[in-house]
């Protein structure tokens, strides 16, 4: 299944397929592919390029471990999720390497890095699926995680899987359109709440 | 000037070549193209869908607004950025749309947001260079940001330069190969600080 963006303006092939379902593969995913999601993520961008990212991971072949990374997400995502034959946490140096002062973009720059491992998935024909719904404590107990990172996003990666694999209200929404407020609402010039002039002064797609 | 990644592991072409360049050329940016990098900020994932991100953003074809937005930036980055044909501030709003509540994935929702947002302007020629270095209160007061949105990052945007445009020392920088730590130090698996498996599971590039 695949449910390509409803553009305004042309974006590119790979940034219009990239969508997050709850429906997974049983296809397991090759190491060497994990490690090229990884590197993606490793040529993002950062504050200071301090580079204050980490990533926990499981896959299916280990059963063990991947039951450790099922347990700390919350039920409603676990439903799912532990269908998918990786799952990851991403996590976030809070303080500077270099100084040990707060880092104010640690989140913001695990999230770039998180967003160009999925552009990294898309081009490979792989999905992934970003969760908020996860138990942080649990990451830091059952992982270990030391004092100074906080686990920020639990991700499943995977192959996308048909929606009538899913439980029923689960795979009626896999089916609905994907829905986003306009960039008029959120590109603004001048002062805020002003609608960015370029964009009337585009042709729209 | 192109500055590709030195991956250990394969990755698109559009995410080797993204970097974030000082050096910018006066070329003006087409607003249908700027309409294309916000665009592809709107289709990022976020959490609960909540879309917590606001972009204000400058071109130098309105040099009062140009001026308000250089204002905003700290000197290191003025130095080079103001050189910019466009500049943004990137913000994220704090507490969820759909009830209020604080939102601990907004500032990684926005950093994901402007992940996309490089992608597509890498596809298209151009180049992005986030910043930390600029006066969030300076935001709030020169663009009357209401209470709940926080200013995260300034963004200048444009065709790449060259290095010689820079002063000296900043042009030394530019020219300096591009460095991360390798995968192997960030992607753990089993508990903390074990390096995952995947990778000497995997052949490198």
């Amino acid at each position: 299944m695949e449910k390509p963006a409803t553009n305004d303006f042309p974006i590119h092939e790979l940034l219009g397929k990239r969508w997050s379902p709850r429906a997974f593969s049983k296809q397991p995913v090759a190491p060497e592919i994990l490690c090229s999601l990884f590197e993606a993520a490793r040529w993002s961008f950062s504050c200071f390029n301090d580079q204050p990212w980490a990533f926990l991971v499981a896959t299916k072949e280990n059963p063990e471990e991947f039951a450790r990374m099922t347990g700390v997400l919350m039920e409603g995502n676990a439903a799912w999720a532990a269908h998918a034959p990786v799952l990851a946490v991403s996590l976030a140096r809070l303080n500077f390497q270099h100084n040990g002062q707060p880092n104010r973009h640690a989140l913001h720059d695990v999230g770039a890095a998180t967003a160009l491992l999925a552009v990294e998935a898309t081009a490979r024909g792989l999905v992934i699926h970003p969760m908020g719904g996860f138990y942080a404590d649990k990451v830091r107990e059952s992982f270990s995680v030391p004092p100074g990172w906080e686990p920020v996003a639990a991700i499943a990666i995977g192959y996308a899987g048909e929606p009538e694999s899913l439980p029923e209200k689960l795979a009626k929404r896999e089916r609905e359109p994907r829905t986003r407020k306009p960039i008029s609402e959120f590109v603004m010039s001048g002062t805020w709440g002003n609608t960015s002039p370029l964009i009337s002064g585009a042709k729209k797609a």
